[in-house]
């Protein structure tokens, strides 16, 4: 650990969910020896001054009422993405002016995934930079919070920047496989939108997917780090493998639900969990905080799709921006499907056959709402979300206020997957 | 320069398409001080020996009457490729065997594309292993003719391990590219087959293509030499630039053979120059030496592809193994065509509308055979190869006979492309 440290009971703060008024001890000499709480002013005031945050007085009042009522697992007043809301923003205009000057063809492409308001959740590049916050000592310099306009394929000598680059990939790798997704699945609408290939049709869509992830492997090139590299290569492969997994199951992989785990780790937790251990790395922490950041992306990220799985069933299309009952209808049993399988096992053949007969989708919905489906996966899903809580709990302390609050932030995201809506 | 010099005649000898009779001087002890004709049985044995040439004494008796009439930019006997064919088939193998193991369900997209005979010209892994020879001063061990089993994300440790990785990834990329092209272009066949995504359908085939860039993106990782994964990234991303430029270039851009070479830079010869410097860096060879390689690379891609689009007009469908005529009935003018506008300015709005309307394209092909339009683009890809042939030429000089062998054979491959018929 590079200068990070943290008083016992601060950890034990971290751990707890119980225990609202516990107090920091062992900071350093520059910071508060005051209760955590009684710090919070002055830790708000750092943040405003110093990461000038969009709308500072609203974020900030949002993160203290988060810090009087921490409760992990459970629904927070406070979004974990504020503390991080102004360099996301940085790096998502960084990502539009890229693609927009370099490829002016993919301009309206690049609009529509990453232009402000439609850019979607942001969770992946905002856990990024939360937890690069969280395992550093000091505040990100205010320089690093400007548009970076360094070209792709210059090496990034400063440790934010090349952290930021991590978003950046991260947020390209997703969004080109969701491009490539959208062109294998014949998706019409995406984020509420008419699906990129919809829109613009199959060749933009698979150009745009081939741009995206030809930018990210030269963009992580550039950071001249083999073991970075490495991680972060894996992880495309992944992607494609889940895909391929789930077009091409054999039938007893098709109702099981480890089958099915190791899918959505290939498909959603992968890019998460290597991306976070990438955040680690390049953070100089050692292997065990590296594994720490790894563990926490995949806790996460398999918690966050076992989410998205019940929403599929629990939400309306409006809400989700695509269809509802849309994994259903693309023949894929998720894991509310399964567990229902296992209280009434006439579900088998409709998954087998991949709910293509008539009123096999409606017969499957039934049947889960009947069944323990959604909770049983919503107890799996906030199994995983305690578990990536865990990781972050158990990182090396730290006496940094910013570090512990981004810490607290990742933890409030945790909660925050668990209960979101769309 | 490691251990690799040559005699001043030698390199005169590489130099001068003249002279066939010109004798090597300065060869070091170990190895004969007769002329090199003179030598050459106990090269070709030491070859037939050493890499286990399959059709050994046909390919010798080939590469012999390569030597003793060598005439680069003319045709030639000698097939270039023999001399490195085995290593090329182990390489195949085990593209093959990873693809197939890894991923069952590409078990058919692998065996379309790599399987044994039908795995297309294989002029870029045989182009790289030449010059990875060219630049040795030792013959590749014999272990390393053997199928190399090691999984994607292993470092390979040993310089011709490495070498070969890079001959893997540039037949990876692009196969790649050429399974999206074919998807985006909805072609129907490739190689005198139909194509991949008329044969399995365009999801097979834009995730055989995803698969392929991943697994060359981990291979890649796994060199860790950050200047080679560098500059095969960059390749990736001058595909795909490659491919957008040409569908959405301006009316300008349209009639311009500037932007047509730019393009095809792009869409062809980037790969070949870039894998070429990869080869020379991973050789340990100095800045100039991977420079020189750059431009073989880069001169004999597009000679290449100035030959392929002369053929595109000159041959038939079933010797191309697609449609002849088949850029003009995708709307895109090539070289021939935009020479041929300077002479018949009616052409100009063909192009522009590209050849959509009623018989455009029989009158295009009118034009272009009235014209000196095919001629011309022959004379471009005849400076080009002459370009690359020189790149050869200004290597250092090297006693090492089997260098020697591999550099003529380069130059041979140079005229061979200018005479391929298919």
């Amino acid at each position: 650990m590079r200068g990070l440290h943290i008083g016992r009971r601060a950890a034990q703060f971290l751990c707890s969910a119980q225990q609202p008024s516990l107090s920091v001890c062992g900071s350093t000499a520059a910071l508060p020896t005051e209760p955590l709480r009684a710090a919070l002013p002055t830790l708000a005031a750092a943040f405003q001054l110093q990461t000038r945050l969009v709308s500072g007085s609203r974020t900030t009042q949002g993160f203290m009422q988060g810090w009087q009522q921490p409760k992990p697992q459970e629904s927070v007043a406070v979004d974990p993405f504020s503390l991080v809301r102004e360099e996301i923003e940085t790096v998502s205009e960084r990502l539009r002016r890229s693609i927009m000057s370099d490829i002016p063809a993919l301009e309206r492409a690049a609009e529509y995934f990453f232009k402000l308001g439609s850019e979607g959740k942001r969770l992946r590049p905002s856990m990024l930079l939360l937890m690069a916050s969280s395992l550093s000592s000091a505040l990100p310099n205010a320089l690093f919070l400007t548009v970076d306009e360094a070209p792709p394929n210059q090496h990034p000598t400063e440790q934010r920047r090349r952290q930021q680059r991590i978003a950046e990939i991260t947020e390209m790798i997703h969004v080109a496989s969701l491009l490539h997704d959208d062109v294998i699945d014949n998706a019409a609408t995406r984020r509420g939108l008419m699906s990129l290939n919809a829109f613009m049709g199959n060749k933009i869509a698979i150009l745009a997917g081939d741009f995206l992830l030809a930018r990210a492997s030269v963009t992580l090139a550039s950071l001249r780090n083999t073991e970075v590299i490495e991680l972060l290569s894996q992880v495309i492969e992944h992607l494609v493998a889940g895909e391929i997994l789930q077009m091409t199951s054999t039938e007893d992989a098709l109702v099981s639900l480890d089958h099915y785990v190791q899918k959505t780790f290939y498909k959603t937790a992968s890019l998460m969990a290597n991306s976070c251990k990438a955040i680690a790395i390049l953070g100089g922490q050692p292997q065990e905080v590296a594994d720490l950041s790894w563990q926490f992306g995949r806790h996460l990220g398999l918690a966050f799709q076992f989410v998205d799985d019940i929403l599929d069933f629990t939400s309306s299309a409006s809400t989700l921006g695509k269809p509802a009952l849309n994994d259903l209808k693309s023949g894929i049993a998720t894991a509310p499907v399964l567990f229902a399988a296992e209280e009434f096992p006439e579900l088998r053949p409709l998954i087998l056959r991949k709910f293509k007969s008539s009123s096999d989708v409606q017969r499957a919905q039934q049947l889960v709402f009947r069944s323990q489906g959604i909770q049983r996966t919503r107890a799996m899903a906030a199994d995983h979300a305690g578990m990536a809580a865990k990781s972050i709990q158990d990182m090396p302390p730290t006496d940094a206020l910013h570090a512990l609050a981004c810490r607290q932030a990742l933890i409030d995201l945790t909660a925050k997957v668990l209960t979101r809506t769309k």
